[in-house]
């Protein structure tokens, strides 16, 4: 078992290892700040008592930005030290504290992280000392909340990965690659070096893993030195389809990340693609702002028959810069991320693909820049639907009143940011070209039918878009 | 209500502030390291939104040394939040954690002060969502441990000091003074601007507060925005002697501190005066070690009709250096601390009088360079006696093997550490240079009688001199 | 006139400002490190006493990476103050010093940016104190050394732009875009807001300035509040083409600069049409390693007729980490800066495209990984010729043993890498591609027939590729 | 030959070393701040190339404090490099810096030490590139400006130690004591490991060296590996007399260092005795501000019988706080500083012995404090004599206009800071204090007649005293 890696943290980082011995003798090392700050040589040897660990990085969402909320969360408990990490957000956490103040339980943090750790505690009477039924904690928090929850709880030498039934975020397991098999040789899984559990499979290549599977909406998997092995798979309410977050899809993850057997760039791209039907357009080229948007420029470009080409490049240092721009370059609008690439589209009808206009305040330079250089019509096409509603489920959205499609420029947006036209992805076109591939692969491979049945009706939260979440909310 | 200050923490530091009227609004501000790496305008500025507030700052002893136990905890209960600062160590802290988490508790961090909070949060059944009677469960938490605690509770509006029964570690009150106070008018309670509490009264000089009165052992004091009330003072088993810690006199206290009444600096010249009493010398002055045993040099060269004299003067800038002693400074045996004063004692009979001598190490070179500067004999007198047994109650004490008294070498300890002859200061010495203004005290004020009942039989602890614990360990 | 902005420096930077009145009163703000690094708001504001400056960021090449070395230089001479900033490296550097101490000048600095400055302070006799012809020191300076300098000197409220005869550095000039300009009023000179000079003109845009002209090889120019003004172009020995460092085209400047009136972005499109002209191949796909080659890349799919398809995707965080691959990750060969979008080229042939191969140790594992992620074949072709020689003006480049084209791999280069195929762009190929709008335009404007009398031949650096210096070398 | 320690400095340090072989090796390594900011293990090891070496620590006087003033300065010349560390300033600085540079030269700090390192470069003609007499060199320094320095200047293998004539800064030699010394064996000379110089030999002793002798005025000593030799003594203008610094004693200098002979704490001591004999006081008790007084506070205690007592203590952290006293504290008047020992001066009459008032501003609310606290009378004697004038030789003294003993305050000075009576040591009493050892020995040992001769007439600087300064001042 390694460290499962995730995406770098910009707000705090940590990590849990257990010598797999003893049930007390974690070591932890948590911090503030980007996973460099955190950690140095020094923290890592400390932590280094054996291959056994789990590691945490932090976007803050609800919670407050504090070092106290900082995970993995370590409590011990009358049967041991367990560690838990914990993606997602819960939806009923303002009952779940109540009934455990009411029990006397005292919360030192806002977390829903440390929630989880004390509801795996608090499962009176524990009269016997000697024994704790792990899974049967871990069944009864599942049926305490129904989302959004992707979790890692170590105690001892096992770590349990859990998804949420609904499927909310994403948790996937890898296969350390042998040296030997590298070189040709066979890849025996009883030569497996170990195994790695992370929210998105992206991360594996860096660590010399390979993707084994996705952890199943509602399943509790019980990993060990050797092995994987499914405890139980918790199931919705009758009729309730699976929920993935869509926007891992459309924003973020990294686009060689794999999610329900497809690869991201392929969403992506087909994405474009099917913009490129919704709303095409009379153009004498198609191009992007670098660099996100790029697979889905790339789908439309195809699509439509027309040029991809480079219109604008990076300008690598300018987001570090702590000097404030000016009243005067205010004044002048100067875009300051990028360079122009004038040359290539002087004269030129351009289609700029972006991947979502959240505020409209990013794009809306770009296109004044773009015509002060020379292009002859500027036409946004926008790979996703405006977002219009907030995300109870661990994702940090702007507030409704922020979100530019629920403000009145939304009903001349072409005319508010400058372009000649802009269209949307409808959510039907963004829906198909997600669950097109799922579909065609449940369709066509028997070997999936017991699979399909375990994890049930396919579905996705598109709750941002059209205000329909998976699940009652609970305040 | 002011933050309480108090010597500035080598390990931790920590404040919450209290905007004194929701039970929700506080803020936080802890983190490792020195006071002043801990805190910069900003983070002040953060946590200033009343005057009310608790700090703490840390030298570990027990609890590892990691930010989860850093001071003042916060937790969230039932009725509110509170906040605990702690100093001192609880006895039968092992015991109180098993309880805890068998009732499904689980504890975040290895520290009593977590532990106190929680054992404050929790008193089942608490069917009623608003009200709490802090001081009862206050006095459930002294009920259920002894010693050694000096504590500052903080909920809404109000903060309570509160001490041991048996009086372990110190705290005392001080009253901000009133600007008008200084230039001469009259002191009167009413324009008092505020209360501020602290382990010790060195503090409130620096903050522009002067002393007022100690908490006495087992007394819970309220402490509001005007008011100081005693709410209540749970007695020590019948029988049982107060058990102040006497290297506080010793060692640990600034000079300038008052415990019981008397300021630490007279104690310690009594010590050198009593050590002049208990073993003269022949010699021709008197010095110390710079700095902390001046007063005891002072009263015993006093007492000798020796004069005093400066041997050694403070090289300011070694203690900080990263520069390490390479084998040619060792073998040399240069101590790099001190520069010497040759001048004033060559070919003189020196009396080098120290604080305590804990390992044997460090006076052991000095002894060797005032000889190689000309020292024609060095006799050492150490103004306390051996420390012999560990400290459970919140002093970071060597282990029992480090400890120069329990080893072979202390049999023959002046041809050890190359004196001529050393002595130390006997246990009944100490005991009555501290114990002897008290009493007299108490002897000769009539207002005094009604304190004296409620305070109880003044003792010391002496446990780490004497293996007399005040009460029985538990482990 | 505002501070001349370049790429961000990897190793030191540096500001100098003048007030524009006295000839004393320079602020000076150096150090090691990157710009955001060494600068901050209280040093910039420390700077900010008009609007008259110079800067420098250091990319070492000779002179030791030291504090001493880092530029603008400021010398006190009987005329004032003057402030230097150098891009280049003297050929005759030795000599030089040699000179100077000879004349009793002590050299505090290995740098060549000192030897200027003591240059322009050195032309004794020197009675009269009131008066310095600068002009004719920076002549005498350019008569002292043929090149590689491109100067900027600032002397009270004037700044003189240099480039050496041969104009080997770039150097150009931005005006500083009025505010009414963007809004749709005309640009009259004289509302010019001021002047700006730069190495690469893709620094203008983020500080809304425009691009203005070239410094012209040998030309001196003299720019103050208003006016830019020419006051000599010092010409070159009879028959001596100008060189101009093709590897700024190749390799170190951002696409959207322009030199020569050309964008880099379009020159290096062209040697992706040309190399595909020269090196055909039979594929599926052309693709690129992130991100330098994608203009070539596009240029070689286009001129080719085969789809441009990513393969991968940055690993954004990889770079800055400490963590060092241990040997197992190592032994696996994992190319950690990338994420595989094996999705788009599984079972296909891929060329890839690069822009230089200058140790070989960099593609290899890429090649591994495509095809471990299912690449049918795998073939490379280069944007750029071998380098097989060192430069002595100012680029770091490795010694003759590193550079793979020198080693005996080089014969078999395709196996050594593990490729299907590589080549190389060849040398005349590349001079064409730079060339070939130059020329088309020298020969169509009859404008232009002044400016290239004054510039003589045209001709480009290609040392490092051919070994034929622009000048002869001296030690 | 080991790196010359010195008190650590506030502003920059450096340290350059010598491989002792080549004329171009030197390492360098200098930095703004603190030693053990500036130095660390790397930078420490880099600098290890032999035990050849300088350093400098500097607290700016005269020189902006930049980086670039920070010294060792290091030049090459046409004889190789030279490095060079100075202590003081030169009183002709602004004519010589315009001689350099009406030959040609460029300066490119204001420092002294950067005039000093170009004169030693600078004597035309230089036509052999091979040999180069230093000697003749430093003494034509020497002839050109007459005072202040204390020089170091390294070439090769030899450093050469310098004093200016009249040996206005300190400069003395220490002897690496072999390790075999320490252990009873003879001193033997031929088995010296190395020679160190400092400003003060109060560093020796923690570098295990031990103080050999002074630099004497006008001295210049070559130190190699094996020898110290005087290679000539320059004298000064017929009649005058030494003049080192008397504040060296009264307040810079550590009281464990020698100057002239004499311990600086046995000069202080006896200030004291001549305060008591010049202005004896009717009290109960002498006592100091902590800590440098401390001295000449025994030395007029015991001179008047009186007892010497602590009235205060120190209050450790707070110089280093960042926090500033808020309003109501300085109106408060509160001495952060200090810890008041009331109950050691409670109803009684205290002197303090302060070593000198240069504003006033701190022993005001000190005396104010003991008041308050109990104190009968408080009777202030300083222990050297009023300063009224500024020093142009190396000491940063505050201007005329905010010296107490320029301020109209002055004539009522124990009103103005409240005490009940203030009395300063007459220059002629400090003047016989520091001389009357100094003149003591000269007539008793035969032996110094020799140096006595070579020193001449004996004198001290008390320009600051005075406003008589030992040479003409120029502008």
């Amino acid at each position: 078992m390694r460290l499962p890696p995730g995406p770098q943290g910009q707000e705090s980082a940590g990590i849990v290892t257990s010598d797999g011995e003893s049930s007390q003798a974690f070591k932890v090392h948590k911090g503030m700040g980007l996973i460099n700050h955190v950690f140095n040589a020094d923290s890592l040897k400390k932590l280094y008592v054996s291959n056994l660990g789990i590691g945490h990085t932090r976007y803050s969402t609800s919670g407050i930005s504090e070092l106290q909320n900082c995970q993995p969360f370590v409590v011990e408990t009358l049967h041991g030290k367990i560690a838990v990490a914990h993606n997602g957000e819960l939806t009923n956490a303002v009952r779940l504290r109540r009934k455990l103040m009411r029990h006397g339980v005292g919360l030192s943090t806002s977390s829903d992280s440390e929630l989880i750790t004390q509801l795996l505690a608090f499962t009176p009477p524990l009269e016997n000392d000697d024994t704790a039924d792990w899974v049967a904690r871990i069944k009864n928090l599942m049926n305490e909340t129904p989302t959004s929850y992707s979790l890692l709880i170590m105690h001892k030498d096992i770590i349990y990965a859990v998804r949420d039934p609904y499927g909310n975020r994403p948790l996937c397991i890898g296969r350390l690659i042998p040296v030997g098999d590298m070189n040709g040789k066979g890849k025996d899984n009883s030569e497996t070096e170990g195994w790695v559990v992370s929210s998105e499979s992206c991360s594996f290549l860096s660590i010399g893993a390979e993707y084994y599977r996705e952890v199943l909406p509602g399943e509790i998997v019980k990993i060990s030195r050797y092995d994987v092995q499914t405890l139980d798979v918790v199931p919705r309410p009758e009729g309730d389809p699976s929920a993935f977050c869509i926007f891992e899809y459309v924003y973020f993850a990294r686009p060689d990340s794999i999610f329900e057997g497809q690869m991201v760039y392929s969403v992506r791209r087909r994405c474009g693609q099917q913009l490129a039907i919704e709303a095409p357009v009379e153009a004498d080229l198609v191009s992007t702002v670098p660099e996100s948007a790029t697979p889905a420029a790339l789908g439309y470009a195809q699509k439509c028959g027309l040029p991809y080409v480079e219109v604008l490049c990076k300008n690598r240092y300018v987001g570090r810069t702590f000097i404030q721009p000016n009243m005067r370059l205010r004044q002048l609008g100067v875009a300051k991320k990028f360079g122009v690439l004038s040359d290539n589209f002087k004269g030129k009808r351009v289609v700029i693909i972006d991947d979502s206009i959240v505020r409209g305040n990013t794009i809306s330079p770009i296109i004044k820049l773009l015509r002060e250089s020379g292009a002859k019509e500027v036409h946004i096409r926008v790979a996703s639907p405006p977002i219009r509603f907030p995300c109870y489920m661990g994702i940090n959205i702007p507030t409704k009143e922020e979100l530019i499609a629920n403000r009145p420029e939304f009903h001349d947006l072409a005319n508010y940011i400058g372009a000649d036209s802009v269209v949307y992805l409808s959510v039907e076109g963004l829906v198909s070209s997600v669950q097109e591939s799922i579909r065609a692969r449940q369709e066509n491979e028997n070997s999936l039918k017991t699979q399909k049945s375990r994890v049930g009706k396919i579905g996705h939260c598109t709750a941002c878009l059209t205000g329909e979440y998976p699940v009652e909310l609970e305040w």
